[in-house]
């Protein structure tokens, strides 16, 4: 078998599941975020594919197989063409038509039912495919995990009402658990932004795991969760107004070149916590003032959101200068003529610090509603570990994740500009409701070894692994060892079992090494000591001993580490 | 289920397992050459996948997957990247580098495995994938049978000896016959030109069908085939020479204007197969004269290796004249001074036509020997119907069929020219020896249509039906039948077998006629009325009459329907 294990990853190789699946033999890069699959790679890739083709099959999905190759036209009718940027790869045929190699497929998806589908009776639909798609990422990295050609799991559903399509948003969502727990993995499904594609859920799939590329917000007591841009600050009573602390006056200070939260809570000596942050935005509704206190951070997609708005962004110098009349970092509420908004840590600072609107000049004992006032207060900022949670009288941890899927309810943004409509009961033409469904499956694999590894290699789940059964035969020049290695070969394969038999004429320290690497979960280690009392060696892969088994209770034992009772 | 069915097939279907696809909703044009495969297309595709997936992992082939954009750089060091043509679909990434669309994968593992095995030890090694290409076919027609983005299996084989590389071939050769058996195919197994790629075998596996676009030559008593191009003629005993008909003097005639063999032989009331017909070629290694009877073709190809040459075209007229000193039509091997060789077929003419090569002039009574001589007889025709065999004593014939999968001996071409090279026992570096082998998955299916249907639609062989088993209610408006219908699904699924419910509410005609057209092998049809006689009509889909069975022995039918003792 073609695993070439190596010592050391190659230098572009940043995170551990890259170097890991390079050094086990499972990927080989081609090009920047292109790889082959070698076949241990894509062992571990099919045990994925499989568990998902299952679960789709079971919530009753259809699965079909549409093009990489895509006609320009396709794209041009839902606007994606000129919209969707660099990363969609497009290429002239040699009658010079115009393609471009999938990234996703709504629109094939949208034109295909729209043309087959014409009655609410021929509703619901779900269908889906796996296939490798192609992003020309700008720039490809880690492996599988962030790949130019990358193998997906897309699916796509199709609904005569919304609450319908709501269903099966829901099914999906079981459905991705399912999908996820059976893989045998550590995830959590999280609340997460719908941008503006005008959907109204959306949720990721999150594999927690330190080396995560995104932060992931869950209640320590409830099932909460969310991404880090959607997830809701809980809100705090501390937050009210009505401290008996006295109001004083507010005064005018000098703060010269003291611009940032640091610089003035050292320099007039506050806690961060009583400064009031002032962020002046441009948005498609004009220019806003948003609020938040001075330790936190404000949450773009949730000032979006509470504005309503389309676009928003971090204003320039000169409509800061003319908003304000100071230069930037000098800003604050107290007499803005703009829109102002504030987050809800804002309403209980009492005698707080905000910019005076001019140069090097800042306010002392600023009060809400005395001072200034806002339009609004509301939930805008990122939340922090240990806010209270949104859901109950627990408490928000932050922890790291990998998306590994997402399910999105698309609405009629696709069927409406691709004319995929049907005929309800009244004999009425109606958009179809559309819902998108979408596993990375080499993604899920990178993630799950981000997850399952130690200093010595991967150490892979059951479900997922490449193989379940390692037999290591100690030595390939003594006949009763090797005879030995091909009897539990034969008797374990035939219980169903992906048995690996390391039978290289290699030093045992080598094939240890690779074992550990290779991550099997159950390893099986036969020597002429051993066979001498009667027995092998077996051990599991996250178990520091291995354990003395008589030959004629290795059957058994291996079937019980593969079913837990 | 989407199985949206069609009353007639689309203008530019052209064959009939095209028409049969798109009537029987498994498969709907995306753009030309490119298919989307519904539900029911690609349970027809899986079907073959999985059939090819066991025999390849059962010869010890090892399955991976190689991306489908591939970077220009290896095509350049190969050579390919200038020589591939139109065909090659190229494009250029957001960094201006240059790719192509793999339309065939080379390339990239000779790369990967020169890269990664170093020593004989290591060899030898079977690597596949199934997996889509892309080809630019200039004129893409036929449905999947020539599209432009098609489903394909292909493998390579690396080897330290050519003695080794045949062994593989061999055991190719045998998996590939085993494939098709397993798929219920009518095939036949054919020698093939290797072209100037250098290998020395090559087969093609042709399905048999009428509608079969090349021509499959076979013994109709041995088991000899190939392909028109590489047929042997077998050497008859009548082309020997000797025989006892008086050599009569040659002579001078005037044809004004007969040129073609049917223009002479009509104006001097021969047969043609009197004539000898004397064919001017240009090739690398100057002009020659090829001679053939006059009632049979030449075959290039077999020309091409007669001589050894690297190319031959046929002259063009300045050459002719110059050659022959008279203009085309009118060559003939008497006094020639160029290079002659002659079919067999030549050898046994006695008083035989040629041209005079002056204008508008033939010689009679020509002899071979006594009027000229060749440098060689062999054979350079192309075989007809009720040749002799070249391996025994009985006769060709001459089918059509489709051409699903080819094996060949690629030798070193590959790993010479990137560089694939191993140590062998004596440490000596030496080009690995290479084999490839391709089945064209989706060509499989269409295939397997062109040689099962009838008039009413596709008559799928057992293995490769998409559903083994329809139960067609005639009614869904009646609980019992419905009912009975849902069981008889239960119980039949639970068998593992693959069933179609048509639990439409449609005329028992619209399903009578779709379930035809689907093809599926067997039908269970449920009426009200055979389930107060207890019973249900069960029908093979090539069989003319019903079979009324009881219901109790219904599973116990399809049982024996599946697994014929």
């Amino acid at each position: 078998m073609l695993i070439p294990t190596l010592k050391e990853a190659p230098s572009d190789a940043e995170i551990v599941s890259h170097q890991l699946m390079v050094r086990a033999g499972m990927v080989r890069k081609v090009a920047a975020g292109i790889y082959t699959l070698l076949p241990l790679g894509l062992r571990a890739i099919r045990r994925v594919e499989r568990i998902v083709r299952e679960e789709m099959d079971r919530a009753g999905a259809q699965e079909l197989f549409m093009p990489t190759v895509i006609p320009a036209e396709l794209w041009q009718t839902s606007g994606r063409w000129d919209a969707y940027g660099k990363e969609l790869l497009r290429v002239k045929d040699r009658h010079n038509r115009e393609f471009c190699l999938g990234p996703t497929h709504e629109e094939v998806i949208t034109d295909l039912v729209g043309r087959e589908v014409r009655s609410y009776r021929d509703l619901p639909l779900n269908l889906y495919q796996i296939q490798t798609k192609f992003r020309d990422e700008i720039r490809p990295r880690f492996g599988l995990m962030r790949g130019r050609e990358f193998m997906m799991k897309d699916a796509y559903s199709f609904h005569a009402t919304e609450e319908d399509a709501e269903l099966e948003y829901k099914k999906m969502y079981d459905t991705y658990c399912r999908i996820f727990e059976r893989c045998g993995l550590d995830f959590r499904p999280v609340e997460a932004e719908t941008g503006n594609i005008g959907g109204s859920f959306s949720h990721e799939f999150m594999v927690l795991a330190e080396t995560g590329e995104d932060a992931v917000v869950g209640c320590t007591k409830c099932t909460y969760g969310a991404n880090v841009e959607r997830a809701e600050a809980g809100y705090s009573h501390e937050c009210d107004a009505g401290s008996s602390e006295k109001l004083d006056s507010i005064e005018r200070v000098s703060t010269p070149g003291m611009k940032s939260v640091e610089e003035v809570s050292a320099f007039l000596k506050v806690s961060p916590h009583c400064l009031i942050k002032t962020l002046i935005y441009n948005s498609d509704m004009g220019v806003v003032a948003a609020l938040v206190r001075g330790d936190y951070d404000l949450n773009e997609a949730k000032l979006l959101r509470e504005l309503g708005a389309a676009w928003i962004e971090l204003a320039d110098e000169e409509t800061v200068v003319k908003t304000t009349g100071a230069p930037s970092g000098f800003a604050g509420p107290v007499g803005l003529k703009c829109t102002i908004i504030a987050d809800h840590s804002v309403k209980g600072i009492v005698n707080g610090v905000t910019g005076a609107n001019e140069g090097d000049a800042h306010l002392i004992n600023v009060n809400p509603n005395r001072d200034f006032t806002v339009k609004s207060f509301s939930d805008l900022r990122v939340v922090v570990d240990g806010d209270d949670c949104p859901r109950c009288d627990g408490n928000l941890s932050i922890r790291r994740g990998i998306e590994v899927g997402h399910v999105f309810k698309l609405g009629t943004k696709y069927s409406n500009s691709m004319g995929a409509t049907f005929l309800d009961e009244e004999g009425k033409q109606q958009p179809m409701i559309m819902g998108c469904y979408g596993i990375g499956i080499g993604r899920t694999v990178a993630a799950c070894i981000e997850q399952n590894h130690d200093e010595n290699g991967i150490a892979w789940p059951l479900p997922m692994a490449p193989f379940q059964v390692t037999i290591l035969p100690l030595t390939a020049r003594e006949k009763e060892v090797t005879e030995e290695a091909e009897r539990l070969y034969r008797e374990i394969t035939a219980l169903g079992v992906d048995v690996l038999l390391d039978d290289r004429d290699e030093r045992a320290g080598v094939k240890f090494n690779d074992a550990e690497l290779l991550g099997t979960p159950i390893r099986i280690v036969i020597g002429k000591k051993g066979l001498k009392e009667g027995g092998v060696e077996i051990k599991g892969r996250t178990e520091q001993e291995a354990q003395l088994v008589p030959l004629e209770g290795v059957i058994d034992e291996v079937r019980g580490r593969l079913s837990p009772a």
